[in-house]
């Protein structure tokens, strides 16, 4: 089978990433007791991907097949799932606990777990989730890891409900703009921040209240405009970086910030107005395997429909790099997706 | 009747304060309906009340009584508290939301609320509630403003309980001593952080398995080889500051910091470790009215005494600026108490 392949050292000239991928051809692997193999139809990208040949993300292996989300068929090791359209659960050893894993949590698509760039799977039985039927392959390959982020950010840590006022930041990214459905399917009123006028626009066509491009500096103004009278519950945040002392101001007593991740620098500040409005700061990482039961559950009674920004069709590696390129350039509103479409690669 | 106001500038050749303090002999005030006037018997300090003078607080307003914690007999307004020893619940505005105030928060002690360094005060019939009986008048006036704020952010926010492991900081104020009793008190396994290290021996001596100095850089190292094979559950500090990022890698997923104040700088750095590790980082202040009867319900179940480092008797100008002195040189271990005997002042 095809596989997209983490190598250590680009070839010459190639400098856009630390690490270089290679589409290799690979044995299907076997399944053991209380595994399936599934025959995947698409994968996703994620920031991580990227982290990872960046150099930029713990435990990386070379020699690891990549990618975390993935929706293929069950084509071995379970006869009531053979032939069943299903979407994988992303991470491994972390089964309820809210607070993180009970054991080693380890995310699909680094060594020694397989990854779901690859026209193959194995994974344990209870990994595998019916894909909810309203979604496209496509959708489907969008939602795992990029919907479990966004529940486990919004729910468990930002306890988002109907009526509150929320803001998430960086729309167009996949885990922001899967929080913003999540939020708007409960009746919150959400606003965003970007720094591209036109993925605001998009935003507001579903569902946000409003946004501002924080490459102004008086977007606080501007947020307080859109608000009137009233303040934020909470804000859900994938950047980190400079804006953090502003938030307090904009928010009521005892809102929660959720951060899940901090692509714009490693560390925020966290101010003493923020102690005296009793604000929390929370991390928020991935989720366990009950989060993401939680999670489809929802996306189906919502019929929620992930974004998808591009689909590649074809595991080749012109393929798998002109995604990265739009990943990298930072573009895109909505998930990246490679469709494997065996007719034109085998 | 003498009360101790704030005033504008201070005296020449005084300038340990931005603002100082006189001894008035001001009117004994009127109670009004739903009001009990209390005949105050001792006062504690806080921290407030040096940020106060030093001007580094919202709402300064000279003419001021100072002080927000006091305890006193009830001497007119309801009949069946007269004669009754009470303490007084320092906040007003906040009945119970646990996210914060639901109106206009005020705490004792800045007009136009009255203050505790008084020979009386006048304040609502339902902020006054039963002197815990095994304490003395020192001890319950230490009790009020400490109790409540260790009680946010030990159980609200930071949610300790039985067997947790628990890292309380800057051990020797009085929310931090607090803190340790309500921990120990549940059952918690508690450390301690001080510069001091006859405060961390101190510190044991009142429950904690054990402390750190950390002055010296190694500090971590030293916790860690204290604490074994755990995690902390939680960290309670009132220090804000450099250590932050230290302090995620002691701790297990999903622990919780609580920071009830920033006396050593008011900011702190929330790092990507942080997320990863699902920690929370909740401002506390405070608290609500329910959790001040919460907390006064526990001290007396499990009859907790709280440390008072010093007393001075008498309310007079040496005193008061006694006590100001040590809180400014940050040597005490425990609360400062004025107690007002009559027979001396009057």
């Amino acid at each position: 089978m095809l596989a997209v392949i983490l190598q250590q050292n680009p070839p010459p000239g190639e400098t856009s990433y630390k690490h270089s991928v290679s589409v290799e051809n690979i044995p299907i692997p076997k399944i053991e007791a209380g595994q399936v193999l599934v025959k995947l139809q698409a994968a996703a990208y994620n920031h991580r991907d990227e982290f990872i040949r960046n150099g930029l993300y713990p435990g990386i292996q070379f020699g690891s097949t990549l990618g975390s989300d993935g929706v293929g068929i069950v084509v071995d090791g379970d006869d009531e799932l053979t032939d069943q359209r299903v979407i994988i659960c992303p991470g491994v050893g972390w089964e309820k606990d809210p607070r993180g894993p009970e054991g080693k949590y380890r995310i699909l698509g680094l060594l020694p777990l397989p990854g779901t760039f690859a026209e193959y799977i194995v994974v344990p039985r209870k990994d595998v989730f019916p894909a909810p039927a309203h979604l496209s392959i496509a959708e489907a390959a969008a939602l795992p890891l990029a919907g479990l982020t966004a529940w486990r950010a919004t729910f468990t840590k930002a306890n988002v409900q109907s009526g509150d006022y929320v803001l998430i930041t960086g729309i167009g990214g996949g885990v922001a703009l899967t929080a913003l459905q999540f939020a708007v399917s409960v009746g919150a009123n959400v606003y965003v921040t970007s720094s591209d006028d036109n993925k605001i626009k998009r935003a507001v066509e579903l569902g946000a209240k409003g946004g501002v491009n924080y490459k102004n500096d008086a977007w606080p103004n501007h947020l307080r405009s859109l608000l009137g009278s009233n303040l934020l519950h909470s804000i859900i945040d994938g950047a980190g970086g400079p804006l953090h002392p502003k938030y307090p101001a904009l928010m009521r007593l005892g809102g929660i910030i959720s951060v899940y991740g901090m692509t714009v620098a490693p560390q925020v500040t966290f101010t003493m107005s923020a102690v005296l409005k009793n604000v929390d700061l929370k991390g928020s990482t991935m989720g366990s395997r009950a989060e993401f039961e939680q999670m489809v559950r929802f996306v189906n009674e919502h019929r929620i429909r992930p974004i998808v920004s591009g689909v590649w069709k074809g595991l080749t590696k012109e393929n798998v790099e002109a995604a990265y390129e739009v990943m990298r350039n930072g573009k895109q509103f909505g998930k990246l997706v490679l469709e494997f479409d065996a007719a034109q690669k085998l």
